[in-house]
């Protein structure tokens, strides 16, 4: 168990303590059931409620607060948690060499120890796993896959022959990285198989949620760039790039050869269509649909995408949708008065276009 | 083979025979397809032309109708052919103890006998596993996971460490339960993750579909309540708590720390945004998008989301959106003339206010 | 590898050669990177700059065009690359019968030689799998379960007992076949499970991505008609019938028992309700969502369905559409002036009908 002084803490995060510095901590947790050894955290001053029947022995806070317990005054709250959060839950990494008897590795697979392989995985032929990588029970590596350090792929995640898998990668359970691409052409009475023949490479500090799928490039290579995040149920299809450090939320889906630019953020159940350009910057609210590139960085919504704010507004009018078809046809109905009328008084009446 | 007489079958579901109650019955089927020994359902009197060619031994029918077969007549023939079905088709549970020898079972797990344990199967250090539960081929079972009685867990199920599934549970292939969430603290140049150090509590007789995914609570609980039923490909995010009896379809998505009540019904494809709450009893549509809660039970759809009636009508509404906007053309054509008219009558025109 | 002539690739596509019809090709790639044994193609003239600085040895071109390598003049250049890309990479296929040693097979189980069964799989009592297939690492194959010839089932595909699949189907890794489908009826305090007691088709010539899930039948089949192509992630209900040569675009989910006809396109994210029927030779574009059946074939796209040309002028109003609020509210406020002038004359305003 690792333990820490609020001293320590506080000096990780850049804090400042009020209160004990020496006072040990063993762990971290919600503020409103932390315990006297753990460390809490309070997003905001308005929260102070949360802490003040609190039995945590710290608290992380933006401001210092009249509180019963020792505070760490720090900007940003949050981010400073994670941090501390990190130091008593590091993600895991191999130390000792252990292939499990029941691991099937290729004779010419190259295991970097210490590597940590689990029951029932795979190991193809000519693959490379660097030192640190645990590889948990019925993970499939195809040939010639090359995985850097320190990584950790979950149970049952599938990676296809010829895949690249940077350092301090994350995927979690039944993800599958570089399965064919949907790329079919069109014969006289049949879909003809266009062979994938691409790659897939997911670059450093990527994590990958649960049952994402991401293809491989038809010709060429499907990325994902340093330190990109993407949630659960996610597809990425063939030749799409996506730059670093993005963000992209569940059930997402990108048609093939989409580029995202670096620090995009995307909320879930997103759709790009493909062969789009999104610049970097951009952040995207859930349920949106992409049909054509974004080039300005900003904030987007909606079907069709427009500024966040925009989208908004016409949420709003669509809420009102019913009642502003009954407003026009009101005015249609006058609109008919009027004009029977005009045209009794010798007047001349306006033409109706069809749209 | 269960063979049960027409007389015991309209006991287990309350219902009153019509012909022959000492006709052996061995299993259900459709009835248009069912043969002599097996018993269909109509779901309404309207549908008896389905019945009247049918080969079937006997039928479950709202009220006593013209039929050659046996009936069984009670008010809800739906819900008696799944009583009557689950008869002949019941959950399998363990009878005998059997863990398949390329099963991997840590030392300190607790099998409590019998359990049925297939191949390749993993489990982790200090889970528990009750008994009458299944395992199909490649579960894994994380440590410190604790299953109750008579489960069933299909193929490749993942269970990460933690997790506590209650008795009577089915889960379907490929799903993941307690991966990490989507929780990152944005710092200078990169995504800082925020350790996923939760659970997944899952409850009595729940059933998952296929490559669902629930992720852990960040700090606290991912819960799904009794009797919940989940379809495939959905989502929950972490810190969800999901309500007793609901029925969520397939692809849809929960961002974190929604709260839904008990007998929640939600159609697919639907997305809820974070920390929302829905109330109990509400049902609402495929494919609506909730971005507020929902306090009061009633019948929702759409995104916006509205009163799934008043939906319709929106949906009726942009059908015709187009043409609307033509007519909105036309009349404001109309307004331009008639404004110039008046200025032209030196009457004063009414200012048109930008939005 | 494999070598051909640019002689006996042009046959195989039907196309004339300009240049050097001896020169050898043992490979394939992307006309911007192939090398000079490598074959490129040009979907269209307006690509040519692509080529020109190309060190490709061959091209596929539409029309004879001013380029410096040998070009395959062919009337569809993707078409003829699709047939040409799988001479040099041909789907796999058994050629050695392979049982290895940690996979489990029943006693019973029929395997037709020669079949390669990759590590960690299982083959359930009395299956029957057809000579030249695949099951690569970890798959599942229920009892009872049937699969053709020449069929590729990449890592952790579940199929659930009683399942039939053709022959050449390939199914993508984390695919889940012949789960339960969501049938409960609703009884006083709970939801009664429907046994799912039907089975899933799939027909030859099938491709499934990954994490695919297609429902067995409640009573009866969940079929997948010969030579359609499904993307990642898309979930099939119960009882669903796809016809032949569809292509389904990732995370599109079908409710139960939708009948599909033959030569159905469907982009993305596409949602089908329960009980409809989609006519032969119908389009949806992305993100759809079908409330109702589409009998007449044609281009369709949106929520509500609308022909593809109509919603994308739909699309165009929604855009505007908070403008186009702002002018009603003018146009109402001119309204409201002008009525009350006409009653100030003496003369009948109209009554507002509240809608």
């Amino acid at each position: 168990m690792t333990v820490e002084t609020v001293r320590s803490l506080a000096a990780l995060v850049g804090g400042n303590v009020v209160g004990d510095p020496g006072l040990e901590i063993d762990g971290v947790g919600d503020i409103r059931f932390a315990g006297p050894r753990q460390l809490g955290f309070l997003r905001s001053e308005r929260l102070v409620a949360m802490a003040e029947t609190s039995s945590a022995g710290a608290v992380l806070v933006p401001s210092r607060l009249e509180l019963p317990m020792t505070q760490i005054v720090v900007a940003d709250p949050s981010t400073a948690f994670a941090r501390i959060a990190a130091r008593f839950h590091p993600r895991p990494t191999a130390t000792e060499h252990a292939v499990h008897p029941t691991a099937v590795v290729a004779a010419d697979a190259r295991l970097e120890p210490p590597v940590r392989i689990g029951p029932h995985v795979t190991v193809g032929a000519g693959a490379r796993i660097g030192a640190g990588t645990i590889l948990e029970p019925g993970v499939h590596i195809g040939a010639q896959v090359r995985i850097g350090r320190d990584c950790l792929l979950h149970p049952r995640v599938v990676v296809y022959d010829g895949a690249t898998i940077g350092n301090r990668v994350i995927v979690h359970a039944g993800t599958v990285l570089g399965a064919d691409g949907f790329g079919y052409a069109r014969g006289d009475d049949e879909w003809i198989k266009v062979p994938q023949i691409g790659n897939v490479v997911i670059e450093d500090d990527v994590e990958l949620g649960a049952n994402v799928t991401i293809d491989r490039g038809t010709i060429g290579t499907t990325r994902v760039g340093r330190g990109t995040k993407i949630d659960n149920l996610v597809h990425l299809g063939h030749n799409c790039e996506i730059g670093a450090r993005c963000a992209i939320a569940g059930l997402s889906a990108f048609s093939g050869s989409t580029a995202v630019g670096n620090d995009v953020v995307i909320g879930g159940h997103t759709v790009v269509a493909g062969h789009l350009k999104v610049a970097a910057g951009v952040r995207i609210g859930g349920n949106s649909v992409l049909l054509s590139d974004v080039t300005e960085p900003g904030d987007y919504m909606g079907y069709p995408l427009q500024k966040r704010m925009r989208w908004g507004r016409t949420l709003w009018v669509l809420r009102h949708l019913v009642d502003m078809r009954g407003l026009l046809r009101h005015l249609d109905r006058i609109d008919r008065r009027n004009e029977a009328e005009r045209t009794a008084r010798g007047m001349p009446a306006t033409e109706r276009k069809s749209e």
